[in-house]
C-alpha cells in the first residue's frame, strides 16, 4: 500500500521525501473480446507498483482517458466503448498534474504510458512542463520499448510478429494474465490467425474494415501468465536501470 | 463486474444498450491522517457501483484529479499531496468525455462528484455539452446533497455539525469504513474536537493556519461502518429515484 | 467622484497611491418584474463606493456580464434577457484585469461579486493571478456572506427564509430600494408567497418550470429602503474590517 | 429608461421584440488631465441611447475593458490607470455576448466602439459569431468614422488636424462636454499646441516619450459642447441611416 | 543565399551572430487576375532579402497564411482561393516563432507584413512576446507605411489614389513587376478605372458586391517595374534607417 | 506554374474545380552541415508538384514551421536554428487551413509531411476537421512511409540502415540532390560513419550529446541525385495510387 498514492494518507505522502513520482496514462480502448478497456492503464500501473519495490517511487493517481485510438495501432475509434479525449486536453492535463506536484517540491517524474497513441502528446506535456521548470526532469517511458528483441524471440519461440500488430495481442494478453488473471476472459480469445502488417496512409474520417472484427490486431493465442511475468521482470529491471542513471542522487 | 467499464470488454459494453453512463469525478486531496487521497473519488464510485445493481447504469472509468481544494471545504492546497488541475482543464476533460460517449450513441449521463469544489466546473461542462447536443441529458449529483437532514440527525444522534465542516470528518469516514475498511487507518483518527464554522472571505494566496493541522475540518470520532451503510443506502435510493424520474424510458 | 475610476482622470489615479483596487463582477440576469438586469452589479458596486469613503479604495470599472444563471440560485438561463458568458472567458477576463493593474504596481485587490454563480470562477481567477504574482493579494467577497444571521432575523422579523431562495427577493430588493429607488418598480412586485427550498440535482439542459414565473425565487414583500440601508451599513462595516485585517500597511 | 438594458426588467426586455441589440465596447484608457478613463465607452454608449430614440434599439450592458492602448492612437500602456485585456479574451467575450443574445432569438446587432484599437478584434468576434450563426447580422461601427470631413472642417474652422492625432483631443472633448459636462475638467485642459503626426514603425516594448506628457495627442483647445452636440447629431443620423439600410424589416 | 534561412544550413545560422531576425507574414489572398496569391508575402520577403545586403539581418522562414481578408482592404473572403486563419491562431503562431528564436539567444526582431489585416494581431503577438521577454525588441513594419507621400506623388504623377484603395493595384503591381516579373500576368490587367473610396461600416456576414469583380480595388494601369524598383529602394532605405536607430549595437 | 497556389491567380484557382488540395507541413530544423533548414518542407512540396502532373492536385501554400525536433528523430531542439511551434498551435493552424479551404467547397485533402515529429499532431488536426465536416476526406502521408523496403535495399546496396536513423542522412540527401542540387553543400558532407540505433526513453529537458555533432544521425555518404530521382518516382507513383483509390470520382 505504501507507494500507491490513491491508497495513501497525507502523512504517508509527506514521509516519501525525494522520490520519483510516476504518472501512468492509459486509454479507454477496446482490447478484443478478452481484455478490459483499462488494459493500457493497468499494465503501466502494475509495472510501476512493482518498480516501487525497487526504487523510491511514488505511484500517482492514474489518468484513464488517453488520446484517440488509431486503427493501425489500437483498433480505431469505431469499436463500442473506445472513448478518448482531445490532444489539447490530454496535453494540458498531464502538464498541469506534473506542475502541481512540482509546486509541492517534486522534481523527478516518470511518465509511463501503455497506449502508443499517447506518446507524442505526452512528449509535448513534458517539454512544456520542463521548459517552465528547468530544474525538473521527466522520463517518458512506453513499456513496450523496454523489452529486448531477444527476449521476445525467446519467450514467443521466434513467433513474435513485431510491435506494429501488438494490440490486444500476445504481449498485452500475457501481461494481463500475469497481473490480473481475473480480468482476462481466456475462453473468449478467438482462434484468430495473425496477418502481417501493411502500412497505409491514414485516412480521416476513419474507414471501416481496417481492423479484424475481434479488435485483436494479430493473435492472442500463445500468451501465458509465465510469459507475462518474464516480460514484467525485464521491463521493471530496465526501467529501474534508467531511473538510477537519470535520477541518481547527486 | 458487469457494469464497471474499466473491467469490461467491448462486447460487454456493446450489450449494455440504452443505459445511463455514470462518470465519477473526484479529487487528489488530503483527508486527514486516516483516509486516503482518493476518498472523493471512491465514495461516488462505490455509490455508482451499488446504483448499477438497481438501474441500467454503466460506470465509466473515473477521473481522479479534480479542482483545487479550498481551505474552507477541503483543507486547501498546502497539505502535502493535495494535487489538482485547473478549472479550464477539468471542464474541457469532462465535456470531452461526455461528448465522446455521445459520439457512440449514449445520451443519458450521471456526473457524480465527491468533491464540493468540482461543482461549478462540472456544471459548465454539462451546460456546454448539452448546448452542443440538446438531445442529451446530464444529471449532476453531489452525493452529500442526497442525504436527508433527519437521517443525519438520527445517525449521528443530533450531533451532525453541518456540511460546511464535513471534510475527512464524520460522513466521509463512515462511508469509507463501509466501503473500504482496509483503507481507513482507524488508529490514526485524532481525538479532535470539532469547532463551529466561521465563514470568512476567501483570500489568495491561501493563508496558512485556516485548517486544523490534522486536515480534518471537524471530527471523525463517532463514525462507524454501520452509519456508512445506512447513508449509502439512502443516497443510492435517492439517486435511483431521480434517475427513474429524469431518464424514464419514453 | 474621487474613487470611482470610470469618472476619474489619470492624474487622479496616479495620486491614489497604495490603495486597494476593488473590481466588481455582476451578471446580466432577470431579477423579477421589479428589479433591473444589473442588480447583481449595482449592489456590490454601490457597496464599494460606500467602502471607498472609509478605506483607501479605488473602484475599478465594473464587469457587467457574469457566469450563467442557475435555476436554483438565479432563475436560470431561460428568462428573457438573462445573458451570460462562459466560465473560461469570465475567468480569463478577471485574471487579466487584475494582472494589468498589477503591471501598474497595484497589489491589493478586492473582488466583489453580487452573483452567487460567479464565485467558483472568480476563485480560479484569483488563484491563477496570485500564483503568477505571489506578492499580490486578492480578497474575494460575496456581499451576502457579510451579513450576520442575527441582523437578518432582526430586520425581517424572523421571516428571513435563508439565502438559498434569495434571488430578486427580500435582500436584493431592500438594497436596491436604498441605493437606487428610481430603478425599483415597487408597483410591480407581485404578492408572491415564498416557498421553502427543496434542493434537487441539477439537470442539463435546464428543465422548464423550476422557478416561479415572476423570476422571484421567494418573495420581495417586506423589503424597505430602511432595511436596505441597515444591511448596507453592516456589510460595509464588515468588509472594512476584513480589509484592515488583510491589507494592513506593514 | 426604456431601452437601456442595465436599467430594464425582464418583462420590458421581453416586450422589445425584434430589435437591434447595441453592444458598446470601450476602453479603460487615460484621456488627458481633463477627461475620464471611460471616455471611449461613454461616447458610443450615449450615442446609442440617442439612437434608441429613433430606431428599435436595445442598448445592452456595456463592456468597459478594451484592447491595449497603442502610443500612436491612445497614449499607450504606460500612463497610470490605462488598463486593458488581451486580444484573445476581448474577442471571446464579445463573441460570447453576441451568441448568448442570439440564443434568445436576437439576430440584429450593432457593435459600437469608441476605441480605435478594438477594431480588428471586434471584426474577428463578428466574423466568428456570424460564421457560426449565418442568419445573424452584425454591423460594426467606430463612431469617428461616421462624421463627414466637411462637417469637421466647418465645426473646427478648418483646423481639424486629422483622426490620427485625435486622442483626448478636440472631438472627444467636445462630445464629452455635450454628454457629460460634469465629467470634463475644463480647467485642467492644458494649453497644448498640436503637432503633426509622424508615423513610425511600432516598437515593442513600448518606448517612452512618444506621447506628450499630458496624454493629449494634439490639443483639446477649441472644443465646445455645441460642437459636440452637432457631431452627435450627425453621427446618430448616419448610423440610423445605416441601420435602416442593413436591418430593414423584410 | 547567405541570409535566407530556408536555404541556409545550421553552421551558417550559427555564424550569423547577433543579427536581427526578420519574420515575414503574408496572406493567401486574391490579388486580381494578374498577381499571385502570395503577393502579400513576396513583397515583404523580397524587401527583407534586399535589406539583408545592408544590415546584419537573417530572413526567417516565412508565414504564408495571414488573417482574414476584409472587403475594404483586400477584397474579402468570398473570392476563390482567399484562405485565412483565425486571429487567435495567427497571434499564437507569431508569438511562438519569436519565442523559439529567443530561446536560441536572438533578441532583435523585425516583423514585416504585407497584409494590412495582419497588423493588429501582429501587434498583440509582439506585445505578449516582449511582455514575457522584456530584453527582446520587436519592430513591426507594414511596408506601405514606409514610402513618403512625395515619392508616391512623383512616381505616379500625382495620381496615387491613397492607400485605402491599394489592393492589387498600382503599388503592389509595380513591386511584383520589379521583384517577380515572371509572376505578373500583365496581359490580364483589366482596364479598370479606379473609384474613390467611400468608407462604410463593416457588416458581417460579408455582403456581396462591395468589391469590383476583378478583385482589384482601384486600378493597376500605370504600374511599371521601374516604379517598383524606386519604391523598393526607398522602403529598404527607410527600414534600414529604423533598424540602425532601434537596434544599434550598445 | 499551374498547380502551385503561391504562384497562381484567383481565376486560375477558380478553374481548378474538384481537385485534391495538398497541404505540405515541414519543419525549420537543422539537417547537418550540407542540407538546408527547409529540407522537411522541400521534399514533400516537390513531391506534390510532381504529383500535380499526374493528378488533379492543387498545391496549397506551405507551412514551414512544424513541431519540435526530437533528438532521436531530428537532432533535437539544441542545434542552432532549429525553430518550432507548439503542438497546440500547429494543430490549430492545420485544422483552420483545411477548414478555410472547405468553406470554399474543397473536400479532398492530402496533408503531406516531411517531418516525422509532425505526424501525431497532423492526425489530430485531420480528426477534428473531419469530425466537424464529415463529408470531407483527409489523407495523411509521410513520404518516407511510401518507399518499399526492397527499393531501399536495391538503391542503397543493402546498406539502408533503417528509418530510425534517417535524419539528414541518405534518403533526404539523395532527394535534395535530385530536387535542389543548388541547396546541397556536397563538399561539407562529413565522412561520418553510421551507428546503429539504440532506443532510450525520452528525457526532458533534452540531454546533451545524444546526437552526433554534425546533426546527421547516420551517414549521408552514398547519396546521389539518381537515387533521389528513383525514390521520388516510386513515392509519387505510390501516392498517386492512394489518391486514385481514396478520392476516386463517384
Amino acid at each position: 500500500m505504501a507507494n500507491e498514492m490513491i491508497r495513501m494518507t497525507w502523512p504517508e505522502f509527506a514521509a516519501a521525501g525525494d522520490c520519483v513520482v510516476a504518472l501512468c496514462v492509459g486509454s479507454v480502448e477496446q482490447h478484443g473480446p478478452h481484455l478490459p478497456f483499462s488494459t493500457d492503464l493497468l499494465i503501466p500501473y502494475d509495472l510501476c507498483l512493482d518498480l516501487s519495490d525497487r526504487c523510491n517511487l511514488l505511484v500517482a493517481p492514474p489518468v484513464y482517458y488517453g488520446y484517440r485510438s488509431q486503427p493501425a495501432t489500437g483498433g480505431g475509434m469505431s469499436f463500442p466503448g473506445t472513448t478518448a479525449v482531445s490532444a489539447a486536453t490530454l496535453m494540458k492535463l498531464v502538464e498541469e498534474i506534473l506542475a502541481d506536484f512540482y509546486r509541492q517540491g517534486k522534481k523527478k517524474f516518470l511518465v509511463m504510458s501503455g497506449h502508443y497513441e499517447n506518446s507524442a502528446f505526452l512528449s509535448e506535456s513534458a517539454y512544456l512542463f520542463t521548459a517552465a521548470h528547468p530544474d525538473a526532469k521527466v522520463m517518458l517511458v512506453n513499456w513496450f520499448e523496454m523489452v529486448r528483441q531477444e527476449t521476445l524471440d525467446r519467450l514467443f519461440d521466434g513467433k513474435f510478429p513485431g510491435w506494429e500488430v501488438e494490440h490486444a495481442s500476445l504481449t498485452e494478453t500475457a501481461l494481463l494474465m500475469h497481473y490480473h488473471p481475473e480480468l482476462v476472459r481466456e475462453d473468449r480469445i478467438p482462434l484468430q490467425e495473425g496477418k502481417p502488417f501493411t502500412p497505409r496512409p491514414a485516412v480521416y474520417p476513419e474507414p471501416a474494415g481496417l481492423v479484424p472484427p475481434s479488435g485483436i490486431l494479430y493473435t492472442a493465442n500463445g500468451a501465458t501468465a509465465e510469459i507475462g511475468r518474464a516480460m514484467a521482470q525485464e521491463i521493471v529491471e530496465a526501467i529501474a536501470g534508467e531511473i538510477s542513471r537519470e535520477f541518481a542522487p547527486a
